[in-house]
């Protein structure tokens, strides 16, 4: 299998994917020498190549890992090299781009399927990898009328192997509500961030650096996923404005009662979700 | 001295003092007989009474650790019964209101110093209390025109002794402050936590709680807040909206160098502020 883009996530998969399959034959493709180095040095690849075609001319699975900005790039030139009946899969926080990219770009023969390993953090690069980071926590297939049934159920399979359990939505479904869960509240973080004057912000504790940890994550991944998923984004910004209108009524109008009702509210939904959550491991 | 409300921050008072000054007489003041029981038991206070004036009558310091919204109400209950020449103080998240009624509740010889001990957490009541709980984290005094100079130095001395940083601002000063570091994030914790689809909030993970978890506190306490510090809060809101202008700006004009930026302003002030605080424990 070839791993294309060799970082947090990337060196995780090669990590897990050696301690279950031994002989299982992992290149990753990168174009810095020295990641790709460091990948073999630590046992997440067995080869890195910083020429693509070379990277994914013998693999059954090809797996994409860099920002989700070089993906249709990535597609395009691979599409002359993989080898006919090759599956790709990918990473990537955004998919409908993706799938729409790899069903236009991709020769007959060659099966795409969009994943979503829910699974990473705010740190990048291959030195952070583990080779537990996919056990328990969710992945997303984002199979759609075009995609190959049997490519699915491959892709699927590797990544219960890794440990992870799985669920399916479209394309659409998962962009729409990880702009809720996930690209909006990095777009608060990241406001939140801004927000206060340099002599408030030395009076900021735990409280506002856990409520912020996610504005700690990479600009440039993070604007390649605002900008890839620009209208659902916009759509949960319109959201939390009419949430943020409807708390400055209850403060307009000093209704206690439903102030405290709304607070309550969120309190009592978030405790709930915390309790489903309990004995997730790395749920991101 | 006196501890009016026996909860989480009453409790750690109670605990800090007898942890350092072992003959100090510690009363406390609450409602429920079975928490001020909880609170003798574990060696918080040494004496518990539901009667204001029995709990305030022989002491040289009274702390409110209620509520918020109690605090006018029991400044008036005790204006009649505390000796001349005793020092009131508070724990309060919010400074102009307390110190305002205080100013104009309490007879003369008796003093009043706002304070406002970072330290806490979302868990609420005496079981939850701790001796360490204000080691090295920060309290903000509040002194007026109107404040005693050795009732100051004596409040400021008394949180030293738990082993708090000390910092001053006026109560104006410190309601606008603490609006943006720490009401307004709870507030959006809140609506974040309101706005995703009941099948959205399946897929939320680590990040989604992180962010939330300031929303966990208590309905009735952060009511309280908002309302009594609206208008700082009603500021910061605005200041926000004004945020979220700009980021949907350059989303809608995909203006993607200028989105990295705004991102990555945002990552690299809160990593500087991280480490600022590194070091700091417990700073809620």
């Amino acid at each position: 299998m070839s791993i294309l883009g060799v970082g947090l996530l990337g060196g995780s998969i090669g990590l897990a994917v050696k301690s279950v399959i031994s002989d299982c034959q992992v290149v990753g493709y990168g174009h810095r020498r020295q990641t790709l180095d460091a990948a073999v040095a630590m046992g997440a690849i067995d080869q890195g190549y910083d020429v693509l075609a070379e990277a994914v001319r013998d693999a059954e699975l090809v797996i994409l890992c860099t920002p989700v900005g070089l993906f249709e790039s990535l597609l395009s030139q691979l599409a002359a090299h993989v080898k006919p009946g090759a599956i790709i899969t990918d990473v990537g926080s955004t998919k409908r781009s993706i799938v729409g990219a790899a069903e236009r770009i991709l020769p007959d023969g060659v099966h795409f399927v969009g994943s979503h390993p829910m699974a990473g953090s705010e740190k990048r690069g291959v030195e952070f990898a583990r080779t537990d980071l996919f056990q328990r926590a969710l992945c997303i297939t984002t199979p759609t009328a075009a995609t190959d049934a049997g490519a699915l159920e491959r892709v699927e399979s590797f990544w219960k192997l890794l440990g992870m359990r799985l669920t399916r939505l479209s394309p659409e479904e998962h962009d729409r509500m990880l702009a809720e869960v996930s690209h909006l509240p990095h777009a608060l973080a990241a406001a939140l961030v801004h927000l206060p004057s340099d002599a408030a912000l030395t009076l900021a504790g735990k409280g506002f650096l856990d409520a912020t940890r996610i504005a700690g994550g990479d600009g440039g991944l993070w604007r390649d996923i605002f900008l890839d998923n620009r209208d659902s984004l916009q759509s949960a910004l319109a959201k939390a404005r009419r949430e943020l209108d409807r708390l400055e009524e209850l403060l307009a109008t000093d209704n206690g009662e439903a102030l405290r009702a709304w607070l309550d509210e969120a309190a009592g939904r978030r405790e709930a979700l915390l309790r489903r959550k309990l004995g997730d491991v790395n749920p991101d």
